[in-house]
Parts: C-alpha cells; sequence; structure tokens
C-alpha cells in the first residue's frame, strides 16, 4: 500500500468509469473496437481535467463532452433521429457535494448537450435571477436552445449533427414502421422478439476526484423513430444519473448513470435506487438485489416481460481500516456494472493507472436479454497525502 | 357506523381532495372566495364521474380539468405568461392501480394539459408502438402540442387562455423586472423577502375510488416570467404527483399532489417522498416530518433560506378494526395537507358528504412562510357492502 500512495502523491486519488450500453447482438466485434477506443479517450479527458486540478463535475462533463462527439454513440453528434428526422437530445448531471442538478430534454441544435445542463447546474448555484426569480434547473426543446446559445454555448445545425449512420438507420427505421403498419392490427405488449438495439448507445460517466466528491452525467439521442418531443431518463431526475457525496446518515458517497429504455428507466427510476441500495454493505450484493427487484421485477413495470437497460455504479469511503494513519487518507472505491442488455462497453481508469482500462461485458450463454442480468466490478483502493 | 354503511351502499366508497396553493398573502378575502369555488365545483365534477362509476383515475382528470379551465388557478386557462408572453404549461397524473405515469412538459396551445398526461397514460397501457416502439410516457413542446392534436384532444390558441388577470400580470412583472436589472448587480441566494407569489397557484387532486384505487394529478402554468421551455415539478416524475395502492410490502395506499417552487419540489422529489414517508404508522407524524427533513430542512436545498411548498396526502387501507363483517368493507381514509407558503386551499368531499367542504390553511401568526410550516387533516371511514 505504501508505494500505491507514494506513487499518488501527487494526483491524489480520482476514479472514474464510463459507459456506452447497447442493444441486442449490438456490439459486435468491429463496433466493439470503436467503441472502446472512444471509451478510452472520454477516460483520458476526464484524467486530464483532474491532473490539472479539476473536480469531478468537470471531469464528468470534459468526458462526456468527448462521448457526445463521437459519431458512434447516440448521443450529441450522430443521434437517434426522431419521427420526423429531427436530432432532440437528452442529458442531465448531478453534483454529489452541493446536490445540484441541470437536465435538458428534446434539445435541438446544440453540438453538447451536457455542456448546457453543466450550465444549468452552474447558474443555479449563483442565486436568484432579476426579479426574484428562481433560476431554471430543467429546459426543454426550443426554449431550452435559445437559453444555451444566450449562454455562449456553441450551436450547430442538425445536418452537423447528422451521420451517415443515423442517416441510414433512419432510412431503414421508417421503412420498417411502413411496413409493420401495414400489417400490424393490435398493438403488443413489450416484448424482446423485436430489435430494441436502436434505444441505446447512449453514454454515461461518473467520476470521484482527489476531494472525494462524486458526480454522474449522461446523455442520450434518445429512442430512434421517437415522437418529437419525447424525453427519456436520461433528461429526468433520479433516474438518468445520480450522485451524493457521503454524509451523516450515509456512509459512502455514491454516483450512478443508467442506459436503456427510457420509459422503464424513468419509472423505476433507477438511478437513484441504485445510489439508496449501495448504502448497504456488500455493494455487489445490494446491486444485484436492486437490479433484480427494482428493474427487473419491479411493481412499476408490472406485465413488461422485456426490461432493457443498464447501470454504472461507484461507490466510496474513507472508511474501516483505510484509516491507518494520519497523514495519509486512503479512499476504498467499488466500481461495478450490470446490464439486462446483451452487452455494455465500460471503461474505467483510476489514478494508479497510465491509461484506461476497456471491458465489453455480456450476458451469460442462455441468458434472455430484457429479463436476466450480467454483474460485474472491482475494488481499488486509492491514497494521497494529507496536506 | 351502520347507518354510515347503509346510507353508501349505492355509492360505494370514495374520497377525494383538491388544493389550489398561494403565496405570501395572496389568498385575501375576495380570492378565497373564488378558490373555494372553484375547488367546489372540481370535487363535483370528480364525484359526478365516481357516481357514474367512473375509477380515481376518470375523477381526477374531470376535476383537474375544471381547475385548469377556471381563469383563477395557474394552470390551463389564466396560466402565467412566461418571459415571451406565452402560455407554457406542466401536468402529468398517476395511477396507483398500474402505477403508470403520464406527463406533459413546456405545453402550449392546449386547453387542458392534463387531458395529454392522461391520454399518454393510457397509451402507455396499450403496449408497444408499431416497429416495437415504446410509447412515451412524457412529451414536451412544440412535439407534446402536435401529439396531442392528433390525438383529438382540443388545441387552444395562446390569446383565448390569457386572461386579463394574466397579461397585466406579466406587464407588471416585466417592469419590475426591467427596474430590477437596472439596480442589481449581483445574485442573491434564494430569500423570501420578494414576493414569491408568482411561482404559485398550481392545482393538484387526489382522489380514492369505491374499489380501493388512488389516482393523483397535478396541473401548473410555471413560475411567472420563467424562461421559455422551463419545466417545473409538475411534469417530473415522483416530484408533482404520486399515487401507489397497497401492495404486499405496503399497507397503506397512498395519492400525493405538490405545489410550490417547482424547482425545489424536484431536487426534493417531494411527492414520492411524502408517499413512501405515509407508510408509517402515525400519518400526521410522519407528514410533519417529511416536510421538515425531507423538504425545509433537505440537504438537497442547503444554502435555501425560503423554500415553498404545499402537499396534499391521502392514505387508506381496509385494515384493523375495519375488517368486523365479512359482508361490509371499510375503508379507513386519513387526509392532510402541509405547507410553507402562507396559505393554502384545500376541498374535499367523500361517499358520506352530500357538498365538498374547502378550507383555507394558513401559516400560525407570526411563522415565517418557507421557513415554517402548518399541518392540518381528518379521518374519515367509508363503507360499502361487498357483493
Amino acid at each position: 500500500t505504501k508505494n500505491l500512495i507514494v506513487r499518488n502523491k501527487l494526483n491524489a486519488f480520482y476514479f472514474l468509469m464510463i459507459f456506452t450500453s447497447s442493444g441486442a447482438g449490438y456490439h459486435s466485434e468491429s463496433k466493439a473496437k470503436e467503441y472502446k477506443h472512444v471509451c478510452k479517450r472520454a477516460c483520458q479527458r476526464a484524467v486530464d481535467r483532474l491532473r490539472a486540478g479539476g473536480l469531478a463535475l468537470e471531469a464528468v462533463t470534459a468526458a462526456l463532452m468527448e462521448l457526445e462527439d463521437s459519431p458512434f454513440t447516440n448521443a450529441g453528434t450522430g443521434s437517434n433521429l426522431n419521427l420526423s428526422g429531427e436530432i432532440e437530445c437528452d442529458a442531465s448531471i448531478m453534483d454529489g457535494k452541493s446536490l445540484n442538478y441541470g437536465a435538458v430534454g428534446a434539445l435541438s441544435g446544440i453540438k453538447n448537450p451536457v455542456l448546457v445542463a453543466r450550465r444549468l447546474l452552474s447558474e443555479t448555484q449563483k442565486g436568484k435571477l432579476s426579479a426574484g426569480r428562481i433560476p431554471p434547473c430543467f429546459l426543454v426543446g426550443k426554449g431550452a436552445e435559445q437559453w444555451a446559445i444566450s449562454h455562449g454555448i456553441p450551436a450547430c445545425p442538425t445536418e452537423k449533427m447528422t451521420t451517415k449512420f443515423s442517416l441510414s438507420g433512419y432510412k431503414r427505421n421508417k421503412r420498417k414502421m411502413e411496413l409493420a403498419e401495414q400489417v400490424e392490427t393490435k398493438r403488443k405488449r413489450q416484448s424482446c422478439e423485436e430489435n430494441n438495439s436502436a434505444c441505446l448507445d447512449t453514454v454515461g460517466v461518473v467520476v470521484v476526484d482527489r476531494e472525494g466528491n462524486v458526480a454522474a452525467a449522461v446523455s442520450s439521442g434518445g429512442l430512434a423513430m421517437k415522437h418529437p418531443g419525447r424525453v427519456g431518463q436520461a433528461a429526468h431526475y433520479g433516474c438518468g444519473c445520480w450522485a451524493e457525496n457521503a454524509r451523516d446518515v450515509s456512509l459512502y458517497s455514491t454516483a450512478v448513470s443508467t442506459s436503456g429504455s427510457g420509459e422503464h428507466l424513468i419509472r423505476t427510476m433507477l438511478a437513484r435506487e441504485c445510489s439508496t441500495a449501495m448504502q448497504a454493505e456488500n455493494a455487489h450484493q445490494a446491486l444485484l438485489e436492486a437490479m433484480q427487484n427494482k428493474f427487473i421485477s419491479s411493481p412499476f413495470l408490472a406485465g413488461e416481460d422485456c426490461v432493457l437497460g443498464g447501470v454504472i455504479v461507484l461507490r466510496c469511503c474513507t472508511c474501516g481500516e483505510a484509516q491507518r494513519s494520519e497523514d495519509i487518507q486512503a479512499l476504498l472505491v467499488e466500481f461495478l456494472w450490470s446490464h439486462t442488455t446483451e452487452s455494455m462497453c465500460v471503461g474505467y481508469m483510476s489514478a494508479q493507472d497510465s491509461k484506461a482500462r476497456t471491458h465489453i461485458s455480456r450476458l451469460p450463454p442462455g441468458a434472455v436479454a430484457g429479463q436476466s442480468l450480467a454483474i460485474e466490478g472491482g475494488v481499488c483502493r486509492l491514497g494521497t497525502v494529507s496536506d
């Protein structure tokens, strides 16, 4: 442990985790490579910020911007197109230290939706607007776009955010829908037989910084062929991301981001549920139970036989055996991911690592997506010399 | 008790409660009369539906439509105008039986926003759309308006929803803002010294029907002079309303609606917190503690010294001494309201009542709005002959 601590003398501790989540059979080998690349780049961005003295909130923003800018993710550039062929993005961010929150929904014409969420969060912290008006924490649609531009956030026409891939997906989906509407007579219950890949590939980030603050953020282009104005979990408080520093009643700092079928993640409030569960002693067991009881078998999703989602969870404490010396602070970080989708791509990096690690997690053979889950993770002890 | 039960033989049990909430010194005597009138009419609408065999979900919708149509409430017609002089409404509805939910945010051009939320909820229950798309539970802005119109919900131009009162309020606020912007140099922390009345007067309804199902709904025109696209608690899952029938782990059915400063109600997720608290034995004590610890002193609102909000809470069970005979079902209904605003107007009616009762609840003398609370309520036992 001593070596470890000395090695991180300058960096202090931090840990971050990033995901892109995907649907059935979608993380093919060629795709997987791209996802791993973008996860690594995003980790690097966050680490650069942290090394430059930035806090968790800045690091999650930097990482998410990199993910949004990738044409391979369903967030920012390359987002799914809606029913009208437009891009409408959702994003949110939460700061575990101040518990402040910012979100945008159905936002068009802005290159980095998370930047708007981040700015809403920081404007909230500045207090009231003129004539005693409370600043907004959640803006949608045209109003959100105007607000962003008036706050100096770069605009971007939809055409520039549309990729060859998203456009061909739109055309394919449109044909599929037209065909389906000729054939279908009755609406069906949620079923996994149909390809749900279109709703996924969203991105999320969780970070703990050198001061032990956590932050979480999430960004999504939403369901392919969604109705204009549809807002998913990525813009929903308690559903897309959650971050809470440890305080009196809660021993652990926790940060969570979610991905998957927006409506299911909303109705189960999955991010907050996972965060609450993480106060239990056994993190792995607690997440397993939360995913099983609060998601797959949630009473809020009774009758749904295909519940698709994924979460990344980070919890940390400066507790127990870690407090051995007054000169040395140690932080125990547990990081976990779980998903009911076929696969999920995760990247992570700690203050001890010289580069990010990436991993494609898959459901065990024979497991049914939307009904079974995979859960993995690790533990890492980080140290810093206190001043 | 026997008389009571016989009297309600045909009606079976139901109970409903309605509020309009208001800011500092705003429920003046003349206003109070109007509020009481509209609360009574809304109660009557709900009761008519229930007597005709309607369930809780239909009753809350009918009552809320009446409240939205009143020019005196900040919901539907007569809503506060935003910074651009437009009306943008938020509304949501939740069904305690199915736990389904529907919401609209920043919706213009629709006479009854709650009707759109109600329709989103019922479309969700019909299963997937063509080509396996999951139906949305939350729509905002222009997309929500288009969806509503395509589903046959009456449109209404903003001019028709604007009242003399809302327009003069807008002009007064605009002048106030312009003056303030000349003077103010630094933004202030949230303080109650300024008049916060503009953010309130929203409306909510909670109902339990003859089958013991609960439902809740809420509707709001939002903050006066809000930024276009701002969405408040009335369109936020877990924040504006909550309804959950009793099931295995929870003894009580609960329904909650909230009103007040939207951002504060969002960040504290007040509706859901109150619903969760209501599983404790002593309802009055539980609500008191929830309002104190999860709202006024919430860590999510640290640094805010003025936390304005109000809730109506209904909980019921067919438990304890009520189960005395197999032929007779009895339902114990506890109804409570609490607020940190100067006043709140509440209307309620049970299957035993021939007409609705209304009440203006006020903070005790000397209590400071945003820092103190009032809490009141009652208990009522309702009966029905089981078949």
